[in-house]
């Protein structure tokens, strides 16, 4: 059982500076750059069923994934900015996908139209099931937002034909997706329909993963050392360490997640808690991102966190569903944590604050010697790419920035993220004002009348409070598991006051780390900060932080109004000219005053380099 | 015009603790171990061309390369170690090779046995024409070393039936390979036979790559952005840069000097000069690694130089090769710089001590989150890979390390490198006296009589020379372009005392290189030092040199005796226990003394973490 559920995103709404912006920009940017991105490319037309070999824009194998996670978008944009224009265009749209479902349910417009007598071939790349999900996805999302049925009738048919294709009968096939997402797909169409049958199949998909023999090897003759990147190297209740693909990865680990909830299976949880904590505690960048590297978009090992490594932007997202899974599952505070550090710093950044440009990998530094490989572009967001996940995970994610900011139960709400907003919790308004994640002072004013527990979590990175309610001081008050919680009956006008205190704070990585030895990354409340070549006198790389100094928050030009920078001493470091690669030559160390700006925002003002770590003190 | 060439082997020796005994090995411990590996996996079998599908030891398309490489390293230590014995081995290997050419003068084991109707298929993969240059390479040596006629009439014949297939004519394929190779093999055909037909067929390769209309386009269909791989993205005499697979790419280069050296073409040794400044310059590691990445194992960008990047074997053995032939044309003093720094340190360390361990990688930096991907190895060498061209490359690059250390002209006999040894020059001995690289005092004698110019190089590392002549002080002599010079008749008993002052130097790199700022590596003489946990009281990463430390030198245990390491003081940093992966705590700094060693010795007593690159002084 979760303990704790997510809210409806009507329950909830952002009037904040940070994240409200984002959910106002995607519906007027962000999803409708997407759809014209579908349109232009051939991915909407796919759906007419009218392709033919020698026709421009041949519809491609994960095609549909994309304009489904747009839909899913367009879909939760509604709830949080109703608009009878976007929901007729949706509409429209959702009519178009129907219209491609096959007499027997089948729904993918690639097996339908290129190579109909391959649906069900080579699961590992062909990511059949995984386009089936988004689709379920935005099916479910498609039903809340509208009440209309159709859509997700139509995902319960593709979903049943499905279950005829793969199961445990004799004549069904034991094999499961190579990209993970149909499994969490059907545990939420499980959610909107109640029909045991979806959990179930996503049972059979999740408990066959890794089963022996293996089905990638033994029916598609996949390498034994390909495994763990499609995190079948194992039987799911025997990994203890994310591995592989790190998108796949955390997709799984949703799934197990809801299954744990749904199922009470022990072990799953117990999984899931040592897989989270494999990642979060060995395994991410302070900025959240996950995935060190390019060669499979996958988690390495333990500590392997170098500052040209991947932290796509669709693993930092999923990571979150991930982890917010784990929220209601156990209500410990440490997954909030991790959830706000990702979604404050690596997700957000994988967005320009236009809305309209896209990191596919986060880096972490930029330099004269950034190496931007293949598709990935590491220094410059792009409008789409040739994989287009990315840009298309920002239009569903968005919209459901309020949600990851409380949490309710039956009879208690918590407040996790106090961004400024407010949620309805059982007859009561609950107004949250403040100016974070710049400022600590946080005011919640009850509205209305009700009897329930508020609870309000105080960030592990805070070492420092002040608590009041209704003017009393509170600071006697035992936190419980991380969070402040008075059960009582909120009266009208009942006023609690929190200060988080939010200084600057030095950052040092685990040893182990090796990019981070010698170097220290700046941090104040949920911000990560990154030091932008532009500002400052130098390149990143050619700055020295001073250890002794003061920092001093400043209004950043360029930048959001309300957005603060830090400033600092440092150095600025030089070698005499033309000493070569490799010279005995000493350095120069000139004082210099180092501007730092959250690294989520970076790049939004021109092309610039860019370091999170920076080196502290003259090293002679 | 060469104006230098190598000394053949049988003109110089080697006698130095250093590199004499890599050769000693060679013969008892390296070749035997590599033949054996060829004779366990079919590599020796495949010549007997008695393969059918379904049997074990299927041949692979570049098995011959292997097997060729080992020939031409026997063939070569034949030279420097004369063996009734090994001889007999190799004229067996030998005959049973030209046993496989086909009527026509085909000689490939894969093609023969395995895809007969693909014999020129897909060069820009297939390694054809790599496999015939090898064999030409070993068929050269051969005659060198024995006299005998058959091998290098064999692969006249091959070459002869190559030219037939590939070259101008109308019915001819404009193709050159996708691994260059067969280009330089070419030119030492050339070389042997005097034959310029094979001259003229080494340019008909290097000249028709990268031309428009682009012959992997439109022949093979290779993406235009894989093109630079193979150094196909623009015609050679329009490269200016390094790029590609880095062992490709200097294979070319070879070509392109050998070209430039016997048809006087200016803009192909300018193109060398350049291609060999830009990698100097900007795209070698402090070792002579070059190729920075797995990914295609290849150049990437100026001053991308990860600690754990590629180097590959192969590539600095490679470069060596190529700047061998840019000293020998040119003269400059800046060539044997790197080719000392490259043989001394990344070469080298590719091999173990008992010569029977490689690294494929030569990283310079090992720790607790070195990440071991794929096939290759990194953190300890193996004896073998399923593509072994590091193995081979040793067998025939250790028997030549006399020649690197000498060059000769018409009237001048150059020292470059001083390690221990001799060489004969016009009538006379000339001995060399040293325990270089770990001293610098150098004793020349010359046994006999002869008029010559005898000259020295002076390293560029060396700062401060004192040089006698028969005990008068030469230190008034100008150094022409980095030697020091004496045209005289020598006389017997004349000698030459050199002493090349050899501090220990604290290295920087160019700020741009990322990874080495705020480092530091340590340099004495041609030697690049490592850091190893094994000697250490943490790992490397933990160590932070105290920029004011002296430096002694000490012996090390468990090294060859005379290995000098580097003694100095430092700090070892630590963290609080359980402060997790990020955290603001307070680093500790205990004082420590730190040992450093030779690289190229590194990993040679036992699994360790190194670390060439140090933190320098206490930040904070």
């Amino acid at each position: 059982m979760f303990k704790y559920r997510s809210p409806e995103l009507d329950e909830v709404r952002l009037q904040d500076g940070f994240l409200a912006p984002r959910q106002h920009t995607n519906g007027k940017v962000t999803i409708p750059s997407a759809v014209r991105q579908c349109k232009d490319t051939g991915r909407i037309d796919a759906f007419r069923l009218q392709w033919r070999e020698g026709m421009p824009n041949k519809p491609h194998i994960f095609w549909d994934s994309d304009f489904a996670k747009v839909l899913e978008g367009m879909a939760l944009q509604l709830m949080i900015d109703p608009s009878p224009e976007l929901a007729a265009e949706l509409d429209g749209y959702v009519d178009l996908v129907i219209s491609a479902q096959q007499p027997d349910g089948f729904l993918n417009t690639y097996f339908t139209q290129v190579e109909p007598e391959k649906r069900w071939d080579r699961l590992i790349t062909n990511h059949q099931l995984y386009c089936a999900g988004h689709l379920m996805e935005a099916a479910v999302a498609h039903f809340q937002a509208t009440g209309k049925r159709k859509f997700l009738d139509c995902m319960c048919r593709y979903a049943d034909y499905i279950a005829t294709v793969f199961g445990p009968g004799p004549n069904q096939k034991k094999g499961y997706p190579g990209h993970e997402e149909i499994e969490l797909a059907l545990c939420k169409l499980y959610d909107a329909t109640g029909e045991k049958r979806y959990l179930k199949l996503a049972e059979f998909f999740v408990d066959t993963r890794g089963q022996s023999p293996n089905y990638f090897q033994t029916e598609e003759g996949v390498a034994e050392d390909y495994l763990p990147v499609v995190q079948a190297h194992l039987p799911v209740r025997e990994q203890q360490t994310a591995e592989g693909h790190a998108v796949r990865a955390v997709y799984l680990y949703c799934a197990m997640a809801d299954l744990a909830a749904h199922t009470g299976d022990t072990v799953l949880l117990t999984r899931c808690e040592e897989i989270w904590k494999n990642i979060t505690e060995k395994r991410m960048y302070l900025t959240g991102g996950i995935g060190s590297t390019l060669r499979n978009e996958r988690f390495t090992c333990d500590y392997h966190l170098p500052h040209d490594g991947y932290a796509e932007s669709c693993a930092s997202i999923g990571l979150i569903f991930f982890t917010r899974r784990m929220m209601n599952l156990t209500g410990e505070a440490c997954y909030a944590d991790v959830l706000e550090q990702t979604l404050y710093n690596g997700a957000l950044s994988g967005i320009s604050l236009q809305g309209d440009n896209f990191f596919y990998v986060n880096r972490l530094e930029t330099g004269a010697d950034t190496w931007e490989y293949g598709v990935t572009y590491a220094r410059e967001r792009r409008p789409w790419f040739s994989c287009s996940c990315c840009p298309t995970s920002f239009c569903r994610f968005l919209p459901q920035l309020a949600s990851y900011c409380w949490s309710y139960a039956q009879e208690e709400l918590r407040l996790e993220i106090p961004a400024a907003g407010q949620a309805r919790f059982r007859g009561c308004q609950v107004e949250v004002q403040s100016q974070y994640p710049y400022d600590g002072k946080i005011r919640i004013t009850f509205h209305g009348q009700g009897q329930f527990t508020f609870s309000c979590r105080v960030p592990g990175w805070c070492k420092q409070i002040c608590v009041s309610l209704n003017g009393q001081d509170q600071n006697a008050l035992q936190r419980q598991n991380g969070y402040l919680s008075w059960n009582r009956l909120w009266q009208d006008g009942d006023i609690i006051e929190l200060t988080l205190e939010m200084p600057v704070e030095i950052i040092r990585a685990d040893l182990r780390v090796s990019s981070c030895r010698g170097k220290v990354a700046l941090q104040r409340g949920p911000l990560v900060y990154a030091v932008e070549g532009l500002d400052n006198a130098a390149d990143p790389g050619a700055l020295l932080l001073n250890p002794e100094s003061d920092w001093q928050l400043e209004p950043v030009q360029g930048l959001p109004k309300g957005t603060l920078g830090l400033r600092g001493k440092g150095w600025k470091e030089s070698l005499p000219n033309a000493c070569g690669l490799y010279s005995n030559a000493t350095p120069r160390y000139e004082e210099t005053s180092i501007l730092a700006v959250p690294y989520a925002l970076w790049q939004n003002r021109g092309d610039t380099r860019m370091s999170v770590w920076l080196r502290n003190g003259k090293g002679c």
